[in-house]
């Protein structure tokens, strides 16, 4: 099954009413804001990538999702297969990396064997405290879209970590992603909406956009991109905007009000439905892939 | 690396203070009760199980641990690898099932895909509210041991499952468990520790006394085995008490209190440490094995 169908079925169930009906990076849940993630060794993860690195975006990424919400962090709980002595130790060391870098506390957890051969499947769950908890699904027509820091850069960094030449800048920027806690804590209380891109630009924004009911337009001459990812791919946005791993925050506001942080405007909401493309004042045509799908966001 | 291992090297982070040292079948967050369960297939089920049933025991067995809280539902999130069509189809109809049966909603998750050929590796986190939530450690040297229903049924069961010719009740015990929600919500304000038996009840008693600080001693003679078990296995009480998967509650109360809900004194905690056994008034050598270890239980 697919997981658009799968989340259609669960859909139907009996929702929490903090459940956000599944089409939320999180739920919310008594006086907390919940959102869990899995990761599987060989399709989120490189076999070769360092177990402490492995560590660190898994709990990275939790954490980001608490970002987009504008969340303080309460804490993690942890799923994780033990497997050889050397891995497991190594992730301890990134685990007690990534949580004290975030002042994050461990909650809980649970540990299990796994069959002989099995790759790795490792789950957080995030725990965090947000009084705003911005939705996906509020932005409006004539909202600008912005997003924080620079795009493409762990893709990038992926193509690294797979054997090609290129910065460390990079590489660290797939391995060792920075939730935006301070940023979106800024700007919770004022976005229309808000999440964090984790599957490309292009897929999230048009995510945004369809839970929003609107169409939204993004001008790929405005995407930001670092000068290690221009060094590394050229002027080429349309693939740092389909690569995801991002992990920057992409919000609305209305249009003329300045975001309280550093952030670039990439697009505009606009009544309608679907995702447009322009680049000096030009339609572009979508590319064939909007970004990676790799699973049901919510909670 | 061993899961005591891990486990230790764990409880050296900064912890949350409702962490409970990850010592307890829960965690404490905001004002939530929080405990997650991973199931792995050729671990914790067969792959031959019916995907249906291994929904109903992922959901029950972290509902169980709810129960020997004496929390309410509040919800769960669900980890989810699809896979092939159909298993993933009879998955969702056992899902909704259990869910129904405890009204139990909903509250998000994560869909992810495997590499070919991966076991499914699977985890549910539960949430619940509770006044009480009685830890593991409150036994005092003194109490009385409890355990609610009847031990052993389950570990047939899996016997069962595994090819032997069986009651279909004992199948039942071991594919689709009884979370007993409302004796521990009816427990909870009286008991002085509680847990449930998953591991198998001497390997549990022997937990509670040993994170209470103090030994029990377990009446082999007093374990309450049911007539289907007694016509599959005999009168085994050592077979029944160490085959785990149980999901009754096993409880402490002051000598001579009387339990609010049907169970069976199984046991004495008195100053020292450890686990013992007698039957008729004689000592019994521990078994080699005491149950089935397959992880980290907190949260």
């Amino acid at each position: 099954m697919d997981e658009a169908g799968f989340l259609a079925a669960l859909q139907a169930f009996p929702l929490h009413a903090g459940a956000r009906g599944l089409n939320d990076d999180v739920a919310l849940v008594g006086d907390l804001v919940v959102t869990t993630d899995t990761q599987v060794e060989g399709v989120h993860f490189l076999p070769a990538d360092p177990a402490a690195d492995v560590a660190w975006k898994l709990v990275a990424t939790n954490l980001s999702d608490l970002a987009a919400k504008g969340a303080a962090v309460e804490g993690v709980t942890l799923n994780y297969p033990l497997s050889a002595a050397d891995w497991d130790a190594a992730f301890l060391v990134g685990l007690r990396e990534v949580l004290a870098a975030h002042a994050c506390p461990l909650i809980g957890g649970d540990t299990v064997t796994l069959p002989a051969g099995a790759p790795r499947i490792l789950t957080v769950t995030a725990f965090g405290r947000s009084s705003a908890a911005p939705a996906r699904s509020g932005a409006r027509a004539g909202d600008a879209l912005w997003v924080t820091g620079t795009i493409g850069d762990a893709g990038a960094g992926l193509a690294i970590a797979r054997g090609r030449a290129g910065s460390p800048a990079l590489l660290a920027a797939y391995r060792r992603p920075r939730p935006c806690l301070v940023e979106g804590a800024a700007l919770a209380p004022v976005v229309g909406a808000m999440m964090d891109v984790s599957d490309g630009l292009l897929i999230d924004a048009a995510r945004m956009a369809a839970t929003s009911d609107v169409a939204v337009t993004i001008d790929l001459g405005a995407v930001p991109l670092s000068d290690p990812y221009r060094a590394f791919a050229g002027d080429d946005p349309v693939a740092a905007a389909t690569a995801g791993d991002d992990y920057q925050l992409l919000f609305a506001l209305p249009s003329g009000v300045a975001p309280p942080v550093a952030a670039t405007r990439v697009g505009t909401f606009a009544t309608g439905a679907g995702l447009a493309l322009v680049r000096d004042g030009m339609a572009v045509p979508l590319p064939a892939s909007l970004g990676y799908r790799h699973g049901l966001r919510n909670a």
